[in-house]
């Protein structure tokens, strides 16, 4: 019998995970039975959303219990098969969680189509749920059209980075916001939008207002708290907020509240949220879409990478100080 | 040449409206010239919306001005006339403003339709601006479907108490929130709604979530804040959040901003502000189906009157108090 590594929730944090939150613990793994397949995890995602799935009141999906395995999408390969559409060797992505090996249905899992050279990782980001996230975000809940103004918030992650990237690919102005002055320029030059705005060092709702000045048309918003209250000071009339996310809420230390949301009801607004795992999203246009682009060599993404299981504690911590460079992944295997 | 007492703007108010704010001042009124009527006001409607036209930074409408005449929609009385379309007599409602005599452009006023034995006051409520804000509110906002779970906040107000019927009329499952025993009195008893919660003496999240064990589907929302909090807390997954108003926030004073907005993203909710002024919304849908419920005794609205014009500053605070009941006019002619 098989064994794995996995990450198992010892206790929910408050704010920030930390040392009492996981335990690497090294657990048999079950043959699989009729219908099950054995998966050696090569490739686990590190998602903003985790930080929701570890909360005890507000997740969305079936609430995690001390003692289980840690929630995340992994990429895999099959290495043992009692389903014969799943055969071994067949590469598989699915909520196996942050675990080196899994026994699970093979129908909880997706067999990823071949991407010629573009890497595993890509499965994640461009052409994986982020890519969905950023492309039925701005044109299904955000109806983008061309010519409008976009806004976007944590623009240099992995949600964020693609999304600004769409919106000059469907002829908008882009403005994204992020912090430091390495995310700005990697914006502004390697990504060629319109301008960035570092949140750090800027006052935010002064530069929208110059950078916008017929108003913001959508706001494509994955942090909430001030930043969401600078762009709702700016939008244009009937424009849209696509809430995406909050990490100012995630860790729930300080939640800045927006103090203007009167502004939807005077300016005519909607705000609608959205998680890209529910079935109304069409994810086969979204990946028609990018990987046409990414072919062409139209669109680009960065990859941060951890290597070991032991690493995604750490991993997760840095999607909320902004630490990171795009799509941030955990080798484990 | 005739005069009118005018009530005019004289410096912004900060918090509530006082002695400092307006004065009432008797004017000249100039002849109509060609395509111009002037018109003898008799009801001037009370709205919460001329608190944010009272704000220098926030208003949606052109900004007012000291010294010009306080905004709102009258109903009045063509009395002179250079304007075939609507001779002598003609009754109309427009933005003539709250003063008691106006010289307008007739294409600027609406003639208004024959009502039978429904009272002048119908064309405020049920028939003008209030039933088509509860109505196009509910159905082209709120997208309210037989069987859902429907709450309304401000729900004694005129248009909360329009909004509650209209929802049971459609089918649905109706708790209303509103101030003081009386009103949930009137709520429960004489509209016959589901169940009423008073926000003055009961805990409205925990009501909340005991009246709505499934969730609420559509929250119809006039206050903001901290009800919006609450309905935050308890709204269904793809609910929806019609933000008619939010009175909390119009006086400036104290905002409380929903400490809860990341329930908009797990949720997936749908925030969308309308104001029943702009062109989109159809008017003569509600029109119809108001005058017909009307007709029948299915439906029915309260009138609180005052008489005179100097008790429009009154009038206008008695919206934020809660001591009004239904639909605020006052009779200046």
């Amino acid at each position: 019998m098989s064994t794995s590594d996995n990450l198992i929730l010892r206790a929910f944090p408050r704010g920030r995970i930390d040392d009492t939150t996981f335990e690497t613990v090294s657990e048999a793994v079950p043959a699989p039975a009729a219908g099950e397949v054995t998966v050696a995890n090569r490739l686990v995602s590190i998602d903003p959303t985790m930080r929701v799935w570890l909360d005890d009141e507000r997740t969305y999906m079936e609430r995690l219990t001390p003692g289980q395995v840690m929630r995340a999408i992994a990429i895999g390969e099959v290495e043992a098969s009692c389903a014969p559409e799943l055969p071994v060797g067949t590469r598989v992505l699915g909520l196996t969680g942050c675990r080196t090996r899994a026994t699970v249905a093979a129908s909880s899992l997706q067999a990823l189509p071949d991407i010629g050279p573009l890497p595993l990782e890509a499965h994640f980001g461009l052409l994986g749920h982020i890519g969905m996230t950023a492309w039925c975000g701005l044109t299904e809940i955000g109806q983008l059209k061309a010519g409008e103004t976009l806004v976007v918030s944590a623009a240099a992650g992995a949600v964020g980075s693609l999304a600004v990237q769409v919106g000059k690919l469907l002829g908008c102005r882009v403005i994204g916001i992020a912090g430091g002055r390495d995310n700005v320029r990697y914006l502004r030059d390697t990504l060629g939008i319109d301008d960035a705005i570092d949140y750090r060092s800027e006052d935010v709702s002064a530069r929208l207002g110059a950078l916008c000045p017929s108003g913001i048309d959508v706001y494509f918003d994955n942090v909430g708290g001030a930043i969401l209250e600078a762009a709702l000071e700016h939008m244009a009339l009937f424009g849209r907020i696509v809430a995406c996310g909050m990490i100012s809420a995630y860790n729930r230390e300080a939640v800045a509240a927006p103090r203007n949301l009167l502004n939807i009801v005077t300016r005519r607004l909607r705000m609608e949220g959205f998680v890209i795992l529910d079935p109304r999203h069409d994810g086969a246009a979204a990946y028609r879409a990018l990987l046409e682009w990414a072919a062409a060599g139209r669109i680009q993404y960065r990859v941060h990478a951890f290597d070991g299981l032991e690493h995604i504690p750490e991993a997760i911590n840095t999607l909320f100080d902004g630490s990171h460079h795009g799509k941030v992944v955990v080798r484990v295997g």
